[in-house]
């Protein structure tokens, strides 16, 4: 019976995915904005609200253990791969005065906008014993996420991965993921480890240690191991495996300090060597189960925990607030960080549009942020439907910009054709 | 808390998984001989009785139901594979006859053996309301099993696959893979739907129904699908997502019909177009993950379903009555069938020793029989011991025989070196 139930999941959740991706991108959007909305649609909201019975049969409580080790399998093979490719990512080298203007600039608005907007949210909003800070840190770190995948994929679609702003969002984007992180982090951490002068003591040796870890010895050690045994590139099996339990182990690591296993998967990810062979191969190797396969169910997962309470009257005023200080903190930061860096006009509204896409990377911190208690239900949908609204959005925003500056760059936009394996 | 323990789990028995594998690869065995014994030390036999409280922790019953997921998805990808392959393997209609006749005869000779052993295992080792014939039938089919990979594997290794008789064994693996499963399918649903002529019918008509749905209309579909859509053999996101739920749809039919998830993989496999591409960047993109992380989720839990009893003195009798049997009934019915097929002694004699790897299908088998409730924890436990010890003999075996086969051949025999990806 539960293999039963465990397929059926599967196949529902797989065939919803690529339905709405499928349609989504017929309409110019990158298919994740399908995936996820598919993942909206299998929640209470609207397949628990028309199908209640088929709903809590399918999904009921208990038997959603299998898809939860799924998809905490295939994020944690996510967040790596991430870890790895900004590692591969050259941009901020290049231009790391610009890329640091507009990553910072465009970090700290929506985060300070985040933690302006904790005092009207937090009564209504927080759970049962979470003080005022972390909830508010945690609110301005999850407004202030720029997802580098979706990003990467919007420019690729539209052929603006060389152009001038191109360049610098995708480098901003890395700055934000690094920054955006280590704040989520902390929050994360202090809110399992309790507020006060020891648990601050706390996160900061964990931390350390942590750093120390992987960079002092998991580093070398994977580098030796790949340039001795995997000297082209391409891992054989046992090497494989033993990134694999590297990997796990670090996943497990940031589990026992408090934090996500998300966490010290990026970490490590970013700690393996500057190959872009590696990269590709890792990739190949990883990619194709875990962004068709398991990520959906990460979606799925992300869906179940909505509540239609949050989209009462009474919340519908909180959502927009959110939105707004999401979208224009972002926007506006990026735009401000750029025109700092010396851009123009257009190309600085145009890096700040790309800045507000969050894509998958919000679901991600948003499930950290639930699975640790910091937020509950209902501000979890909110921040889901602002991932996807700032997402979706993204799209038709550089159709408005877009066409001009393209023309002033020399090239001709492309609208979004068949997606590659991954769009996050 | 969850999460941690999915992860610790994870990093033990992967890492259990590579050093045993690495260890045995060592003493001329192929690691998936390590890999097998990796699952059962982490079982109550050995891990659970020298640390008890650890084993106790770790590995407690409510918490094996992600691992269990894990383990289902990857056993149903690799069945998958496994199809596909013997579909791709053109060797059976190249020698029709002499496959035909090793192929039947070492299914047929063990088979028997098996139920002539029936009689004397069934009083003391028959689950409480199975009947003697599924048990009987069950457990011939247990022990006519051949692992294609696995013998496919020690020919690679030893640089025999081009001789005479390893071409004629791998098509002989391949007329068992699916006389051997046909017999087997049959057992299971008879045991799912209880015996008599209603539950006959049945099998049949279910049988029927689902053959007919598979090469009738998914068949067609799916090559139309991989024609338009992959014309150069590498699917696309969405045409490898259609091939999962396609995948995922017959594995619960299968179910759905009392029979196993592994069934409806392999079947769904066998349907796609022959083509070496499709079937080299299909096992590209699934083989890696289900090979390195999820099979070894696999083996353990077959350890974890282990008993201690089988190891009593008065059970070891039984244990060595089962794979003598296993063992003459293979290379026997293997060495009939190449004699009479026009063999000499020698290649007889390797054909039959090479029939006797039984490998990872044989854990595949014993743990649907267990699901199914045909044999309980102490058979199941004798005949993984059976599966290992058939398995790691062939490589002895072959040593004996192979120096005089191989130079009769005029090629130098190597032995094993680090493995491919995959070795079942």
């Amino acid at each position: 019976m539960s293999t039963t139930t465990l397929l059926l999941q599967l196949i529902v959740i797989l065939g919803t995915a690529r339905v709405c991706g499928w349609a989504l991108r017929h309409l110019g959007q990158p298919s994740v904005v399908g995936e996820m909305a598919a993942g909206m649609l299998l929640g209470p909201v609207v397949m628990g609200a028309l199908l209640p019975e088929v709903h809590g049969q399918l999904f009921a409580k208990a038997t959603l253990g299998g898809l939860s080790a799924l998809s905490t399998v295939g994020l944690v093979l996510f967040m790596f791969v991430i870890g790895l490719e900004l590692r591969a990512h050259q941009g901020v080298r290049q231009q790391l005065r610009a890329a640091g203007y507009v990553g910072v600039i465009s970090t700290i608005v929506p985060l300070v906008l985040g933690v302006a907007l904790a005092p009207v949210l937090h009564p209504a909003l927080v759970p049962a014993g979470i003080g005022f800070w972390p909830f508010a840190l945690f609110l301005g770190a999850a407004l202030s996420i720029t997802a580098f995948p979706v990003l990467a994929r919007i420019l690729k679609d539209r052929g603006l991965s060389t152009t001038a702003f191109g360049q610098l969002s995708l480098s901003a984007a890395a700055v934000v993921d690094v920054v955006a992180w280590i704040v989520l982090a902390f929050v994360v951490a202090l809110a399992g480890a309790g507020e006060g002068y020891d648990a601050l003591l706390k996160i900061t040796v964990g931390a350390v240690l942590l750093a120390g870890l992987v960079y002092g010895l998991l580093r070398p050690f994977f580098a030796w191991l790949l340039r001795t045994h995997a000297p082209d590139g391409e891992p054989s099996t046992t090497v494989l495996a033993s990134l694999m339990i590297g990997l796990l182990g670090c996943a497990l690591l940031t589990e026992w300090l408090h934090l996500h296993a998300v966490f010290g998967a990026f970490l490590f990810g970013t700690c393996l060597p500057r190959d872009d062979r590696l990269l590709r191969s890792l990739a190949q190797r990883i990619e194709p189960l875990s962004i068709v396969v398991l990520m959906p169910l990460f979606f799925a997962l992300a869906g179940l925990s909505t509540s239609a309470n949050a989209f009462s009257n009474a919340s519908l005023g909180a959502m927009l607030l959110i939105l707004a200080a999401a979208t224009f903190g972002k926007i506006g930061g990026g735009l401000a960080g750029a025109r700092l860096a010396g851009y123009g006009w257009r190309d600085s509204l145009a890096t700040g549009s790309l800045m507000n896409a969050r894509g998958l990377m919000e679901l991600i911190v948003i499930k950290v942020g639930l699975d640790a208690g910091l937020i509950g239900p209902e501000l979890f949908t909110m921040l889901l439907v602002m991932a996807l609204a700032t997402t979706a959005m993204t799209g038709p925003l550089m159709n408005l910009i877009g066409g001009r500056v393209v023309a002033a760059h020399g090239t001709t936009a492309s609208l979004a054709t068949e997606p590659g394996p991954r769009e996050a």
